[in-house]
């Protein structure tokens, strides 16, 4: 039981919470203070009793898990660092700086943000991925999502839903920030819980609604959430935008604004510090210390077993290394959108399915728990159709802002796939993964290759993108090649080569039948398969193109914007290298893989006529 | 009432509707014959007799529209033509062909698709956005959207459904093909139409329970549909995967195979045959013969009137040069995703109320219903901040193999957004919407541009992406400038330029600034403001770049992959021009603009240490 007096020093905690999210956003002269004061009671609960967690150390792998899915209430998460001591108060007033790490929304350059929030909607799928790492790790941690009202209207919040019940995720709790209005206007469901309540519920979730200024219901809510059984909960709290502040409390135009200096903010000061009754006797709960995990060592692995000349497709071997990889690396796992025959993922899930998550048709989930997961530890593997990667394309990128350690394997690219047509045929891909902030960008071609990236993605901290292809490709790499980030891979070479071809994936192939046209015709060429898109070989690209007239020839199974062309003329561009691109230029129809290549002229045709061209 | 007799004829058309798709895909070798049977009664009802239609005009306006957001039943759709005349029934035999329009997945290649599908979850938001243009231009034809129980895992659908309810869009029917089987394994509800029920209830529809292989209650509930008031129908129909063809069907290992030629197919065929009764009486119900609209003549529009120096943000322009276009091109419709306020288009709400779509916090189906609208003849004005729009990164793609006549702005573009930090900094996003099929990319820098940059886009018959940016920026074009697709503008030249400097948005200041303190040390450079990203102005690249000892550099707010460096290099690297880049390399944190702008080298003062560098 919580007594009287403990009830009112939490509401005093809350009433401090506001107090600070006020003068840190009117010092920083923007932000979101009343997005914070609708959630500042429920906050102080959490952190005072509600979450169980090492108020010293935020990092402690026993800690309950937060996620402030609606990140813009970022002060309001800083200051509750600040109350429970792990950040000074005067620091709040540094909100917002260039040269403090209290940013406008959170992001883990900080101890106590795992994921990176602000694009709405997202974090309930990151608290999900955290919940079933604690399952995987056989832990008792809770995770608390608290998400805004506002971002229900977001999809990805009920893929998110549908799976956590699906999968039984009791460990789970959501807690909406019901306070009726959006950025513009109000929501769409303003304060009609009842409606909020049948929604969580046809998801299969509890819900719980409760004022959420109410701190004897959100303390007794807290406490059922963590006794949930069988299913995730839902805390639907009705509250009021700028509560606390009663000339600004549930009024449109609020949002995003932060009080003027002078008398604006003095009147709201005022109002709140009338509210402190000096209480004293929140607790926080906290767990035992403990050290983190020691780093992972990555076990020695059998090389790839094929034999040069083997027919197998790229996407074929993903799974088999993901397999391989599983059985020495425990902290692999794999997720998938029902695609898993396709994209081979199964043959993870068939050796370790307590790490496999079918995340079903909801990709932009399984991104997104995919990030929750790597900020437990693990090193997911989320694979689809490469285009329907798009499909999470925030989600991505939030991942990259995260720095999270995630993997994105996509198959099926570009018109290679043949008779399913234009929209199975992911040709944007590389562009959208190239863009993301420091996304690795791997295209293998064959067996070995295949095998390498997966291995090279496991053992890099961070994200990385492998583009596997659907057709069968001949093994034309040794199984001790080298392959590594950064090094393309010199197929073809003399001293009197007239151009450098480049390729990757399926394009490769068409190189080395054109070197043998060429070649006929008494031309050679250099060949080059690309491997690593990003980064790219610039010191391979840049000493080739010198010995060929200063000219490279690109050929990629994508549009022409933004794909491997792109990044090699990127790279050697300054230094005046003319780099000619083949690509594809207009939305394929279906038709059989050849024709295809053909009718795009991204064949070993198209680039013989290209090279005699030039 | 329908007779016995008319239902047993329309058991027939669903059994030749099967038989063909059974042909079809089999002599294709690929396609998914078993989803097409689930659905094959319930489309034989909306053919004859469900959907008011005219036979043989699929473009006549005054038709209902059939959107099968289940894409991978496409034979299903070609079968349903081709029982109405529209198709010669031999023609089927060529699916999946290069040499045929009958694709893998539907195009609206063909007249009887007005949007791509086969990325599921797609359709509702499309149909959603007929439905919404059926209401503007006072039109009662019904819209019917063929969705998949899989594809419900996707959380566009329920961002679909959110909206659909919130305008009573009672215009809309979805009907879901409850088959239990996905593509690798059971879906998560199975054939628990109890909870699809409760799910659709609960977003707001009124939902139809009825078993999808019983003709008369598929007849009874696509009427009920029809006479729908106030709310969104769904039909939720209990199916058998491959019903009709015992040996295959509710069978899990069948997604996506074509049965095999001879005995497979053979007893798959005579077992559908034995089926058909030889009833007659499926009857069409025809719509009037109605001429299509006459093609839009452009409505003349004052000129932008702004002085020079005049500051102004290209965002805050955007709203005023859309609600101007507003009133002389009736087809301008607006949709925001709840930032109307930040992105402007709340100016044209307040000129247009009834062409305005608020789409709250769900970006996917803002993308979507923007489709949608589009195949209606619509013109599509879709705004959100830049970053979420990458939300919507698979929609648009499906847009641009739709071909639609979209329109996506994009605010708060790049670090000059300041202190929200990463995640609401759109850093990827020319990357995205460059890569996108004959997508269009234009990125104004002041409010002549900008003004210019919407009318461009409005008659341009296309996608087309424009980039606004926060910070108010000084006007520097006359009135009279005139602007096009694919020029950019020569700001600063003399025959005495070292260099060639490329910007866009804020950077074209930056360059301005530059120009004025390299001119002062003596230095000379040649200033283009981009503009038109796609398609690039290689000419005056060329031209420049041929003037400037064949050296550009190019500046952007933006990371490094896949932005205007990447145009500018693309389109030069093959004539040998050294294009050096200066963009974002790392993820941003919080500050004030002209800090990030110094942080990443991307302000006048990193221009010119560029080039004195060189």
């Amino acid at each position: 039981m919580t007594t009287p007096e403990q009830l009112a020093a939490l509401r005093d905690v809350a009433t401090r919470l506001r107090i600070h999210s006020v003068y840190a956003t009117t010092e920083a002269g923007s932000g979101h203070p009343t997005s914070c004061c609708s959630a500042a009671d429920i906050v102080a609960a959490l952190f005072f009793g509600g979450m169980h967690f090492d108020p010293k150390n935020p990092k402690n792998p026993a800690n309950d898990r937060f996620v402030l899915s609606k990140g813009h209430a970022a002060p309001l998460l800083y200051a509750a660092w600040a109350e429970v001591g792990f950040i000074p108060v005067e620091h709040l007033l540094t909100l917002r700086r260039s040269d403090s790490e209290l940013e406008g929304h959170p992001m883990p350059r900080v101890p106590y943000v795992d994921v990176a929030t602000g694009s709405l909607g997202q974090g309930l799928s990151a608290g999900l991925g955290m919940a079933l790492a604690a399952r995987i790790d056989k832990r008792d941690y809770h995770t608390w999502v608290l998400m805004g009202d506002g971002e229900t209207a977001e999809g990805s919040v009920w893929e998110a839903a549908e799976t956590a019940s699906y999968y039984k995720m009791s460990n789970l709790t959501a807690i909406v920030d019901v306070n009726r209005l959006g950025q513009s206007q109000p929501t769409m469901l303003q304060h009609d819980l009842e409606t909020y309540k049948k929604r969580f519920a046809a998801f299969g979730w509890r819900p719980l609604v409760i004022d959420g200024h109410d701190m004897l219901q959100i303390v007794s809510a807290l406490r059922k959430a963590r006794r949930g059984k069988d299913a995730p909960t839902v805390i639907l709290a009705k509250t009021f935008k700028g509560h606390g502040i009663s000339f600004i409390e549930d009024k449109e135009g609020w949002h995003g604004r932060a009080l003027k200096k002078g008398e604006e903010q003095d009147k709201a000061i005022a109002e709140l510090q009338s509210k402190l009754t000096g209480a004293t006797g929140a607790k926080i709960k906290r767990v035992p210390r403990e050290k983190p995990l020691p780093p992972h060592e990555p076990a020695p692995l059998d090389p790839p077993n094929f034999k040069l000349g083997d027919m197998v497709a790229t996407r074929e071997v993903y799974g088999d290394a993901l397999a391989k990889l599983g059985a020495v690396d425990p902290r692999i796992v794999a997720l998938d959108g029902d695609v898993k025959n396709s994209t081979f993922s199964e043959k993870f899930l068939k050796a370790f399915p307590d790490r496999f998550f079918e995340g079903f048709i909801a990709e932009q989930n399984v991104a997104g728990v995919a990030v929750g997961l790597a900020s437990r530890g693990k090193v997911p593997f989320a694979s689809s159709f490469a285009c329907f990667l798009e499909r999470a394309c925030d989600q991505v990128r939030m991942a990259a802002i995260s720095m999270a350690n995630v993997k994105f394997t996509g198959s099926h690219c570009g018109v290679s796939i043949g008779e399913d047509g234009a929209s199975q045929m992911a040709l944007e891909d590389i562009a959208m993964f190239r863009a993301m902030a420091d996304c690795v960008v791997l295209y293998p071609c064959d067996g070995v290759s295949a095998e390498r990236a997966v291995q090279l993605a496991a053992n890099h901290a961070g994200m990385v993108f492998i583009r596997t292809s659907r057709p069968k490709t001949a093994v034309i790499y040794e199984s001790h090649h080298e392959f590594a980030l950064g090094k393309a891979n010199l197929l073809r070479h003399s001293d009197a080569d007239k151009v450098t071809v480049v390729g990757a994936g399926v394009t490769v192939y068409e190189a080395l039948k054109a070197y043998d046209l060429l070649k006929a015709q008494g031309t050679l060429i250099r060949v080059i398969d690309l491997f690593s898109v990003k980064p790219v070989d610039k010191q391979l690209l840049l000493e080739s193109a010198r010995r060929t007239h200063n000219t490279i020839v690109t050929v990629e199974d994508h549009y022409i914007e933004g794909g491997i062309g792109d990044a090699v003329a990127a790279a050697v561009s300054p230094e005046g290298v003319r780099v000619h691109k083949l690509a594809v230029h207009h939305i394929p129809h279906s038709g059989k893989p050849e024709e295809l290549l053909q009718q795009h002229g991204i064949n070993a045709a198209g680039i013989v006529e290209k090279v005699r061209a030039l």
